[in-house]
């Protein structure tokens, strides 16, 4: 809040992870709509917004509407006329960590990871996103665990609107086989105070429905999913995000021990396996639960309302007095929270866990660092690896895995 | 909300289940009061209120009062002078699933079921329910696996007020062996806006408490469990209810693979496993975890606010603003919860899955569909059996087994 | 709310707990800010508050404060000028249960107990605690499963603030070897209604973040726990607070099966395992997750608001009618939750149910009562234990085990 100008933006490094937030611009997408990682050469020069809040989502010249009206005829959730915009998602595989087999969404081939790119959208908003199955059918066919099951990929989303032809199902016939592509239709149907319509503004993710069964558990598995941000008219606008999956093998982001922190100690780029912020930095957590286990998620120092946004209008008394504050909460697969915050409020910079509070999972490896910078950009010094590198075959198990390089 | 009258309950099939929300007719019951499943022979003529508010309790005539003050004197919570109307619940055999022993709890020995009658109270009624165990002791003896436990089977429930005599526990006597009755009170308590007390409206759910052993393991495991929604005076009311229970072995409602949808294609009947609406009517969903494991609920095309109700006031922004909307939700043994939407709202007709997001759950048969009927009131098309057919042994456990046929 | 005075407060037993709400007067601390439980002599003679409502911080002389602001210099989080009170805290080992060992922290050494005291404080405070580790350096080795960590204890803390020197963490070096002392600095930051900032008031936990391990699993599960309250200027204060922490062997505050219930039949004097009110009192539960699994906390006959008190304010209906009321509530480890309401309140006196959900847990012994008493004091008749003495192993794990005695 008091900080004028990110330092974090001007940090830039090779092979390495950049950027939470990062303004992509597409057909029709006003500056900053979408946040995505990226494999960094050199970072853009200004890539972190400073905190400001949703207006009115971009609007697409005539010529942009002429062609996104062409795009998925007959698919389109009801208050959707006409995709606003539209992106591309390409579904490709990433080398494997160790014999694991490793595919993920990027905005780009190259850019593909797990999780893949955040997606931010206004409610009001409709989105078209083409799906690209690049994934190999010999890698399909080999997480294929139902053999009634066609070879392919899909998008199915959480929290925002669509019809069953985006549905990303198998029973929908709304997926993509290995070489082709298709279009997806998602609407951010808005709140309607008349009806009492709650909207679509959450916190949600996105993931295959299809690769190795009818419910993706492969795909899934091997990295298919990403975050989904829906945000309201009049929310606050955070200055990075970090979208950290809880999964099997007591996994973050699918990686678990030395490998869920890849920061460089000198020279920190942020990235899913890297979360550092500056002190004051309105940072926000995008957590998903996904996989085959309970998970909960915690994070030292820190804590936030159990509310939509992690935050509470603190004129309203009698809502912050209801509301719990937490800094530990549940997650099972399929869910999603998420909440705002200033990195290092009151607490200052410093190396804060975040972990999964089941023991044996934290014990494992399912524990990594959020950074608060010292004022000149380093991580603070600590004395000791938290990672449990005695743990038997945990860190090994990733060894030589550096985050999201190709 | 713009439909004007109901199709669906119109539809009438031998030998399925009928009608979610039933008028039945009891001791001072008004009409429409209690909702129960029930084994169908040609259906009522209007089965499904329309959209309303829920107002004031009914009042029982003096000739039926004097009754209801007779019943088990003595257990009276406070606030609650005498029952207000009574009901007859009826815990019997089931034929057996497979091997597997099944019991379930009526409102006639005839049309017991798993889950049992759904029970609607509202806030400020007192209800008897009068327990007759109709289950064989050699049914019982066979669950049994405390031997210090009697035999017999009670009625234990959630979120309504109750004296130790209605706990339905062995500590309190409070149960019914084979071949006797006993009455239990409940009271679902007013909120007081003086005191701040919350009162009692909410989702909840009714079980065993013995059979097997002091916490009715095997008498839930076996079908004694049923959902009990108490509602507030201003509440809407919805056009029909499903209740889902989340159990072991990967089971809605008992039942799992192919045996979670029992829809007829071209007639479905709404029933605990044929799960269908209108497009716009207004459903809910009555959700029950139990047993042993933790699962989540996922709802495909549809998201609720995480409030009481499912929705809120859409004219309180800082309560809309605040309130999480979410369409995942973890649930434990014992938790329930419940939502109330628009069937297909901006979303069409189509099959919506539903199922639990734990991969390995789903992918081993719990999963099934919310159908959004076509116009014309058949299943809209899908391509291929959501139902994993191929996994070993999950189908076929339950093969030939028909929701609620006797 | 009615009554005028607590009986339960003029109880005294020698050898058991006595007492969830204690005053104790440390440096600059007003009486009744600290509840803690106690091995007992004579209890003091007025050891339950009526319940009342929170007020401001009480202010130390400046004696007191000269030699607080001596304490732990440089360890300040934002906003905390300096502590405004202190206490000791000990680690301590306590006698093996079984072949088991026990740790546990206490206000003194001979007090410890798991869990340890309860530490409340205000929204505004800021808390010196020093602790002393007296377990023997044999004793951590034994627990010791990274030979990469050090032998020793700490303190970390959940919601409110502090920098990384206080947070208990082997990367921070903020921990304890045996013999040694370390004084943390808690402050629990207030709300601050013109940033939106949500405060710390809540319920939460402390624990070891060292022992055996980086996350303290050892410690943790030896006993070094405990309950922490903040309270808001105005929240209203209970007239006993129990803290239940639901953790692994199916254990409820590390003891299951008959040990979870030790009240004397004629004599019941509170505590962690003895759970008792007079009817009408203002009880307060905060309930602690820990360990490996998830649980669901289940309390018969009585039902809470799923707010950060419990409770909720009642002239607000639109908050009311969003609020869900709850009797069961999953908790995952490193979650809390508290609730307040009154014992017995239409219920009336009796053995209520306090019990883990997920069937398996209850069944092998996690389960407990709370006892609302009878008029005269003593508890209700029940006709039957709910341990479930035929379950294998469970109960005589614990035999011969009382309740915090040495």
């Amino acid at each position: 809040m008091e900080k004028e100008t990110s330092r974090l933006g001007l940090v830039g490094a090779p092979r390495l992870w950049a950027v939470a937030i990062l303004a992509v611009t597409l057909v029709g997408a006003g500056a900053l709509r979408f946040g995505g990682q990226q494999a960094a050469g050199p970072a853009p020069a200004a890539v972190v917004p400073a905190a400001n809040t949703v207006g009115e989502p971009a609007v697409a010249s005539a010529a942009e509407r002429a062609v996104l009206a062409a795009l998925a005829p007959g698919d389109r959730p009801e208050g959707c006329i006409q995709p606003d915009r539209r992106i591309n998602l390409y579904a490709v595989e990433l080398p494997k960590d160790g014999t694991q087999i490793r595919l993920g969404y990027g905005l780009t081939p190259e850019t593909a990871s797990y999780p893949g790119p955040l997606i931010e959208m206004i409610e009001g908003e409709c989105l078209a996103i083409t799906l690209h199955n690049q994934i190999p059918a010999a890698t399909l066919e080999a997480l294929r665990r139902d053999p009634n099951i066609p070879l392919g990929v899909s998008l199915h989303t959480h929290g925002v609107k669509y019809t069953p032809t985006s549905d990303g199902t198998i029973h929908t016939d709304s997926y993509v086989p290995p070489g082709g592509q298709r279009t997806y239709i998602w609407y951010a149907k808005p709140r309607n105070t008349s009806t009492g319509s709650q909207g679509t503004a959450g916190y949600w993710w996105y993931h295959d429905h299809l690769g190795g069964g009818p419910h993706g558990t492969q795909g899934i598995g091997a990295g298919l999913f990403g975050g989904l941000v829906v945000r309201r008219q009049g929310d606050v606008r955070p200055d990075r995000t970090y979208v950290t999956a809880f999964g099997d093998l007591q996994s973050i982001n699918l990686r678990r021990g030395a490998a869920t922190d890849t920061c460089d100690p000198v020279n920190p780029v942020p990235g899913p396996t890297c979360i550092i912020a500056d002190k004051g930095e309105r940072v926000e957590f995008l957590v998903i639960g996904m996989g085959n286990d309970m998970h909960t998620f915690h994070l030292h120092g820190h804590s936030w309302a159990d509310t939509r946004t992690g935050t509470v209008d603190g004129t309203n008394k009698a809502i912050v007095d209801s509301v719990p504050v937490i800094d530990n909460k549940t997650i099972g697969p399929g869910d999603t929270f998420g909440f705002q915050f200033l990195a290092g409020d009151s607490v200052g910079a410093g190396n804060w866990m975040v972990h999964c509070h089941m023991q044996f999972h934290s014990d494992q490896g399912m524990s990594t660092m959020m950074h608060v910078l010292n004022p000149d950009g380093t991580l603070a010094a600590h004395s000791a690896d938290h990672a449990p590198v005695s743990a038997a075959g945990a860190p090994a198990a990733h060894s030589g895995h550096q985050a999201g390089t190709k």
